[in-house]
């Protein structure tokens, strides 16, 4: 009873700091994150994937309509996990700095400055009341000055840059397997593989190719791509990793 | 009482997270939804299919009252579950914007479209405070580049593409009959049965003409038509629908 | 005493909603409408026609300061149930949408158009925090196109047109004894008769010209038309409707 | 205890429905007014009367700086029961609305439309949150078209026009005498004598002149006129109200 | 344990009524005022008195830093008791008034205007949100169309006339001497030795001539004079007043 | 429990006034003074003399960067004890307060005029809502009309105008300490030589010449002047105040 | 529970003083500060030295992205220790704060304003409601007039200056370190072994080059300076400080 009083102390009103120095409203935001289906960025010397977990709620669902990566930019994308409501806000956020830069400058926005941009609008929704912090993370990844970059954004509104990364459900699975399986060198086929079977760990090492999203971003076209259903097939037939049934979750407004 | 007092932190003032990373009000105000009677939507190869289930609280209510099927603009309907009022406001803001389309590119705003920017503004009341969410979900249907497409918006802000979906009373199973009872290829006629035939399953197999709005938007025309009394008589005739005797519920401001 | 802290939650600051879906302040609202005497309008071939109970806390005070029935346009009366002072405001808005319209348009505005305006105003004080909802509920009725038409709105901001309704208190008895005895076809004074009919039921069957009032909007003139003391005697004692002796209670600030 | 607890849910914050659709803070602050000294309004055939019992708290305190009845315009004048402090704002309020009236209009305000601008405010206090309703109950009397009109308004923002009535302490005694004793037909005179003995009811029968004011409103002159001390003690010496001894007591803020 | 609760409910964010329909804020306020030291004001035929008891909390204190009566224009003055820092911002506001009164109109400001700006400032800041009350009573007195007024003010915003009155610490003591011992033809001298004996009653009919603070503003001159100490001790040892030995106190804020 | 409980409802949300009439955030905000190092100020008959406890934390600490005593003006300076971050804000404002002064008038502002412009700054913290109270108060010294003048603020925003005072820790002791040893016609050295004497009895009377801070103002060259190490090393080798070992203490900004 | 009931009420809301006169909101956000990695700050005769322990959550996480130490201006760096979001925030603030300097004045900020303008900044964040104070300490080094100098900023926004200084984990054993180890007449080599030494004292002496970050500011070229790893490695060699196995460990958004 307790720690539950406690909690509701600093739950209310605005985000303030708990005895201990921590935000509640942030990391109950986190938990949110943890709440979505999985998203997967891979850095590779070619240029950047990003895959994302996409299981539907039903076979009536149009399987494009959820959506988890996103293009920021032509040179640029963007994955999430959380809150799926909140990741268009970012999203949007991020395409219109992308324009801006475009406008202003007469040159693709670099990939760590459209990062902080966003984080830093995170930032301002953890420490000024009046709104509630965003329930999502989200994966960057572009090509800046010829170099595929990925960056890592989370509720506090804090960038990280990552060779590997994870987001969202089973992460503490799924980056102790990128941890172990990445190796420098990759090219962008071994960024995708690698991607696709970090995500297959959590589904009985099988996936359906309508239940994944794959997008890259290549260092030669500096073009955002997206994967359609028939590459996706491919590489898992590949793969081995298309399942003989198919397995359905519902959530709720998260992914 | 644990979880009683639980629920009260997380009730009050704005929309907050709670420590699972759930925000309560958008899923109570799904709890609205629910409260309010069905409303299915079908995509066809030919067109959309709008349907409500509108129940009159008297027999001295003009059924016409009971609004449950708008239409957005000629390409484009809107069928609600939920709160009413909150309905009205949405949809109100969803003429708008098609209206906003028409003048600034003198074409029909497309569906895609028109649903996300309906969800960015639900979004907004879920996370800035001084205001509670949306207690109500949409189906958006119509015309989009000479296709057929069918959205479904829900309080928290989510955009979903369907087949088939319904929203409302009953959703689950009404979605489990839609999804045992939809098959590709259907035209128009063959989407008013499903619909009919699935919001029947809750009234004892029985639909009065008065008690159920249907309205399409078919690719031909890419106008949104609704059914008049007759034409909807003769569906139910040809389903034997028609009920013996009539049975009215009252509800409160939700339908 | 579970019950009544769970109520306190959401009584507080803004209207939110219940675990359950509802919006407490909004349903305490309609008990403020119960709380008031009630309203009562019939739609006939020839017009609209709306009655109104409209005790008097003393014979000191003057029948007429008990405002039940008001005209909103040439064209368009509105009766009120619940919190008077609310009454007033929203009556006042009601006029000046009417004559913005006559400003606009030239013409007189829809009653359809009309109870909508009033009910999104209605809506905005459910939704958007810093006020309370408007503990007050409405008939709305006039004449549109030639057509005689009967609008309800409650505190929700929901519209319902009607043939035979009835607001405040008693309102089940009343709405029944409506069902039972409204038929198609009648004409206005079938229409004065049913409505004072109906409220003596709750009186003893009996009525005090004073203590009613009575208002027409007939197809004919399209002009609204409050019945004067003689006017309402001589429909009493045609109906045998006339007290032996009177009967006066308080109440506070509802009607 | 739990009546208690609940009460606590509606006073807090801004003014809102309790679950049977009451406003506490409303209902309190006609507490506020129960706690004034009585005022009494009676409409004469010749005018309006006005009288109010404004006993000092010390042999010291200026009789005239007690002031329970006030000039709003030269054809109005209003007696207040309640918060004083409260009183001051509304009657400046009123007077301003006088003004505005004559500067725009050239005509002095009709006592009716006075009567309803002031209760359109003190509404907007009980509605809209940042405030606290108004504690007093007015009593607005004048000409009107030649005819005497005699008006209260009470915290909730609710206009009732009167022959005769009584705000402030003891008002169920009092309504309950002017009920018994008022006749149709009274001439000024006639209004000022049963005006004091209603007030003398509550003082054993006796009333000292400078513990009441008296003001009159008259058909013939349609000019505001507070009698003075003499004219009062005339009044008293023939009605025998004159007291044998003084009797003061103390209250806060409340008149 | 009950009545501690009932009081928390109506002490938080703004003032609001009780269910007894009295303002808790108000009255809190009121008793900072009976903190402070008392303040006495007198009405002679000649002019006006104030006197104010200004006990200093240590011998290294400048006795002229403890401000009690303050010069608000030439011809009117004020006493003050209660927070000092409340009193300070009252006084600047009633400069104000005054000087503003003098460029517009090129005539002083009447005592009685004066003091209703003052009391209607106060009174907005016991009905709109997001400020406390005054906590301080104001003697305001001067010289208004050759005559002397003197007036209160008091922390709901009420404005009371007097002949002679106390505020602060032991105003009901002193108010009963004030009562015994008040006698109307009473000369300036005999204001300020009424209003010495009257304070030194609180501290064993004893004086410091630096413990007091004295000022007048004489129908003849009509302007304010503050007496210095020589003159107070003149006046002291006329009375007979003068201490042996002196008494000093700490209070905290409050004079 | 109670007399927590009873805290807890006048700590929350803005400054209110408890039962008793006092401000529980203004007094508290008085404990935020007591828990700062002491700081004297000397009022003699040739200038002010300012004087600062201002023990370091850490012997790697700048001694300069714990700043207890600023120069607002060329001819004031200001002491302070409290929060040392609100201390950094008023002294701001003083400072912005002398500039205007000088700009406007062209002539140093008067010491009184600046402590009551900070005073007023002050007080708005503790009436209206949406900030807390500065927790530190100010010794304002100068010259003023070629005589020295002393100031003491607190947080309440009450003006003391002394002969020589301490705020900050101990102040009851240092008080008196001052009172038994202040006497008229001290010179500087005289009243730097009281402040440091002063100070040293409660650090077991020695003092650090780095662990102290000594400014005067005097009325010759009406300068501020912030003595140095060896200044005040000389000083406190003649009263022979120099320790034979340090002694060092860590506070939380507070000083 | 009682000092858990305690501290809820302080929490709530804006920034407020505990009866003790603590502001409980700051005392948590020095509890963020201590959930960070440490920096460290050390004034070298030859420039400043600041060092940061950043510990990566992965080996796949760039090392660059977890940043410490930032460039502020040419002549000035930014260590932090705390909530790295807020950190970003602060840093902007100073960045832009030294570029404006630039343009109005054509020359570097001084350090100790620059610390100034961030503190008042921060200060701001602890008094005025609606936002929580900022979680983060800073250190800022740079050379101002040709001297290094080095200073802190704390979450209360109080500004201190240091020879030698640590914040974040394990504050009270490094600055221990620091002070028996520090010695006047360090050269930068001297002052980033001092810094290095004290670093690894918590992580068992051993230290990762690319798990720490090293800049100076010398006083020969006023330019800050980020050490490269090569660099670091080189520095670690000589101190022996090179781990034989690494060491990684996880936080949230504190380093």
């Amino acid at each position: 009873m307790q720690g539950q009083a406690q909690q509701q102390a600093y739950d209310r009103g605005i985000t303030i700091f708990s005895p201990d120095g921590r935000l509640y409203q942030v990391e109950y935001a986190r938990e949110a994150v943890k709440r979505g289906t999985a998203s997967i960025g891979i850095r590779t010397d070619d240029g950047v994937v990003l895959a994302a977990d996409k299981r539907s709620r039903s076979p009536l669902m149009e399987p494009t309509s959820v959506e988890k990566i996103h293009k920021a930019d032509n040179h640029a994308g963007i994955a999430s996990a959380g809150h799926v409501a909140d990741a268009r806000q970012l999203i949007d956020f991020a395409r219109r700095q992308a324009q801006i830069n475009r406008l202003r400058y007469s040159e693709p926005i670099g990939i760590e400055t459209l990062t902080k941009e966003v984080t830093d609008h995170i930032q301002q929704y953890t420490q000024v009341g009046g709104a509630r912090p965003f329930g999502v993370a989200l994966l960057i990844g572009g090509i800046e000055d010829g170099e595929p970059r990925l960056y890592e954004t989370d509720p506090s509104g804090t960038p990280y840059e990552w060779k590997a990364v994870s987001i969202g459900a089973n992460r503490g699975d799924l980056q102790e397997y990128l941890e172990e399986n990445y190796a420098d060198g990759l090219d962008l086929d071994g960024g995708i593989e690698l991607a696709l079977r970090a995500l297959a760990t959590s589904n009985d090492d099988t996936l359906e190719p309508a239940g994944v999203d794959v997008a890259t971003v290549s260092v030669d076209t500096e073009e955002f791509h997206e994967l359609d259903n028939d590459e996706i097939e491919r590489h898992l037939t590949d793969l081995d990793l298309l399942p003989s049934e198919d397995d359905e979750d519902a959530d709720d407004g998260e992914e």
